[in-house]
């Protein structure tokens, strides 16, 4: 890999922002807020930022750039899709329990639903993500979709997820900005209390992950190589390498032709660069 | 150009998006606010969303994605690289005058500065820009940094200028949300008010704005073409075509190596794709 060293340094960096992201969290809701429970009141809500922040942020930013770790490289493309879309469905199922508990949570206290711009903005997000799953299995993870599908939607997919994941990090701003207008009271938002700081921290924290993530996913020089230049590194197949539905035979890898489509078509399967 | 017709939608479909938002920021303020004025109130304040919409997300996309319009591929580098800074220069210019009318608004009505999670990223934002505005004009616009160093920062520039211009708009969406949860008090922002309604839709315009301008900066069939190639299409000099600092003399096309070396550069001088 090029660049192999750089490529560590981001990775560990991004791993250290995201999870400090989401211990910032669970410090925020159990020491100076309400804690978690599932009662109708505030302690239902803390489940939102807490789940949100873990799935849609963390787990959401590690199957984003889970193609680029070097070491999964020798894995069989397949498999690389089944933990591609694992960490997606966890990071949606996450963020599906979320929106209950501040569903619920309203409902009890009788407090509007999908009044503000965040819940506009993160509803929107949170359609779209399922669409782009779903979408994505039908095309991608499952043998039916012709080649030529695959090749045209892949921009779509690549450019719509990071997109999503750009808007998941500013509706999470959006929503802290809220939170502590409306929790902090005495002392207000506005006279620095200690956990005022301490959650704009979380916030940037959030925003250094995000920018981390997608620097990483977009650096053409660590996308996952071409599965022919992975076989050439791995001569014997293991019980790993299962021929992915868009695999094709070595033998195809003889004319010049082949190999151009075996490019486009890992292009298709596999890499993730805008 | 490949695609268009396809580029044509998506020029007028973000110029209408961007248009919209800017009419919607100014009906807003006029209408349902206290309008625009420099007296150390409302009306003062009521310059920072206009000039913030105005400059750092409709001139500012514009500028992202001027060398984009393929009109503009027969005229110089260099003259595109001067319209490229220029839109920058005059969306800082209106951002800081924005950031003078928020100062001075608060000071008025001591309220304090800086202590909300918009301001944060907002203000880190504004210098990060102001430097990239700065390291750029020293390195690709005079002609004294070496092509290598042109060459090895051009991932950075295309990157930081996306993502700042991302963290825009979500300084933006926090500003909102802050904003109509401050303004709107009789009826409040939870009972839908049309001017809640009418702002958050604001938002969504700026939001598909920018996931315009980002897509079609991101599109490779939609750069700007090497600079030989674009010399290929015009075979006489034009008063515009203007040799840039680091334009080589045709001769250097007749070989290989060179070609390559051009085709580099091409990259560091004026092709901004991720």
């Amino acid at each position: 890999m090029e660049g192999y060293r750089s490529f560590l340094f981001f990775l560990v960096s991004s791993l250290l922002f995201g999870f400090l992201a989401v211990i910032f969290v669970l410090v925020w809701v159990l020491h100076w807020r309400e804690g978690l429970g599932w009662d109708g009141g505030s302690a239902e809500f803390n489940w939102h930022p807490v789940l949100v922040i873990t799935g849609f942020v963390f787990i959401e930013g590690i199957a984003i750039m889970v193609y680029r770790l070097p070491w999964t490289w020798r894995c069989s493309k397949l498999l690389m899709k089944y933990i591609h879309a694992g960490l997606h469905l966890v990071a949606i199922v996450l963020v599906i329990v979320s929106l209950i508990a501040v569903f619920d949570f309203h409902n009890s206290a009788h407090i509007p639903n999908m009044y503000s711009l965040h819940s506009w903005v993160g509803l929107t997000v949170v359609i779209l993500f399922t669409l782009q799953i779903v979408i994505s299995i039908v095309v991608y993870l499952l043998p039916f979709a012709p080649d030529s599908l695959r090749v045209a939607l892949m921009p779509i997919h690549v450019y719509s997820g990071l997109l999503l994941y750009g808007s998941v990090i500013a509706t999470c701003l959006m929503g802290i900005t809220e939170k502590l207008i409306f929790a902090l009271k005495n002392p207000p938002y506005s006279k620095f209390p200690p956990e005022a700081i301490f959650v704009n921290t979380m916030g940037l924290l959030i925003v250094v992950f995000g920018a981390l993530v997608i620097w990483m996913t977009t650096r053409p020089e660590w996308k996952r190589p071409p599965s022919h230049a992975v076989k050439a590194l791995q001569p014997y197949d293991t019980e790993d390498t299962v021929i992915a539905a868009d695999d094709k035979p070595d033998v195809e890898l003889n004319s010049e032709a082949a190999r151009k489509r075996n490019l486009k078509l890992d292009d298709a399967g596999q890499r993730s660069t805008m």
